[in-house]
């Protein structure tokens, strides 16, 4: 089943994925409504997590909290289960990347804690809604994202640089940006840089640390967002035990609109 | 000391308490700057205090979280020591209050974990900028303060009802004034109603559960906003074995400006 061909409802598409019916990239599925980035870690180092997340609001912005022993992020997604609603998951043991996997139902305990995070669709929505061209996407490839020299601030075990994804704007369309992404601080929100690469540590923009380089045109200034690879990046660089993560661009679509999580 | 013959920087204020030189009600002390409620719990309580307040940030804005062994709050005013430099305690045991103390000399351990929570001021001065009244300063009395039918989403042990504060606005400054606190969601932010108080669970508007009753006159609408009361009262209802706030009035006084934690 093509993307395209989905039900538009959330709760009817994550059916389509815990029955096994449907399981892909989910860019351009449910249109309208937020998607999250999951991390899932062991109640024990639960709250220094949720305290990193509450001090890097930009790069980690918290949609819901499941407690453990609970599968329901009840206040995104009631009726969803986290374990089976996702199109893919990371396994990581120790830090090191041990498997994927289309279920959680023989990794899941009780004392597992699942973080929801906002991804970029919804602001990236309202800039092409806004008539900002979206340079990965006419060109058909993955946002650039680049490790930068700007610290995050720690929380226990948990620490690292910031990553940022970047976006060429025209320079008569970058105020128009940072005001239509503002509304967004639950999607990463205003950009955390505007312009010279050098001065957040990036030696090279035509090679991203992840994702792919895409041209900056003549009249444009790289624009930078902090980018939901942050909180997955320094989790695993904290080596704990356990830590489950969507695969990358298999988002968990939850009931709320892009308009609910917007501010003003 | 009277407050206006204070010093105008925080860190000098601070130190005066600190030194116990000076110790009142901090309305109006250090212009500009933010100042904090407080509450300290122990450590087993704090992922799902943490949690409370990530899920219900009107009532609940957290400014900064200070770990537990640590006294410093390293972001919003470092070189502070929150044991200390707080003008006034209240110590509760079993959700009972037992004392008010002028310093936590006596009372600390390093299993507990203080949280700093946005107070009104902020958007009051905003408010007072944009030229609305604020009737109970005109007044000058207490601001009144209610216990609604809004429930708060529960964490753990923490649940219930939201209280919020009041303050009557003229039908036509009443869009100026959702304005001008929506800039301040780290201080409680837009109002959560508008209009009849028997909506949200409020039978006598003269007669508010908390500080004074003021005048609704003519072409005024009740506006209320959520209240800082809340994340005290929650906590005292689920009983805790210990649990610091700061005596009524007497804030922590951050080294923040309130334009820092502006929004747009």
């Amino acid at each position: 089943m093509t993307a395209t061909a989905l039900p538009q409802k959330p709760a009817e598409v994550r059916q389509l994925i815990r029955t096994g019916a449907w399981r892909g990239v989910t860019s351009g599925v449910a249109p309208g409504h937020v998607q999250a980035n999951l991390a899932i870690l062991p109640k024990d180092l639960a709250f220094d997590f949720l305290l990193f997340c509450q001090r890097n609001p930009k790069p980690c912005p918290l949609l819901e909290v499941i407690e453990a022993g609970s599968v329901e992020p009840v206040l995104t997604a009631p009726g969803a289960d986290i374990r089976s609603d996702v199109p893919g998951y990371r396994i990581y043991a120790e830090g090191q990347f041990s498997a994927e996997v289309p279920s959680l139902a023989d990794h899941w305990t009780d004392d597992l804690v699942s973080f929801l995070l906002g991804c970029s669709f919804s602001f990236e929505q309202a800039m092409t809604d806004a008539g900002i061209e979206l340079r990965h996407q006419t060109m058909g490839c993955n946002v650039p994202m680049y490790i930068t020299n700007i610290p995050t601030t720690p929380a226990g075990s948990f620490s690292g640089p910031m990553v940022v994804s970047m976006r060429p704007i025209p320079r008569e369309q970058i105020v128009r940006a940072v005001q239509v992404t503002s509304r967004f601080p639950a999607t990463h929100g205003a950009p955390v840089h505007i312009g010279s690469p050098e001065a957040i540590g990036i030696s090279d923009i035509d090679r991203p640390d992840f994702g792919d380089g895409v041209e900056v045109r003549p009249g444009e200034e790289p624009v930078f967002w902090a980018c939901g690879v942050t909180p997955q990046a320094v989790a695993l660089n904290s080596k704990p035990p356990l830590m489950i993560t969507h695969a990358p661009g298999h988002m968990f679509i939850t009931d709320q609109r892009d308009a609910d999580v917007a501010v003003l």
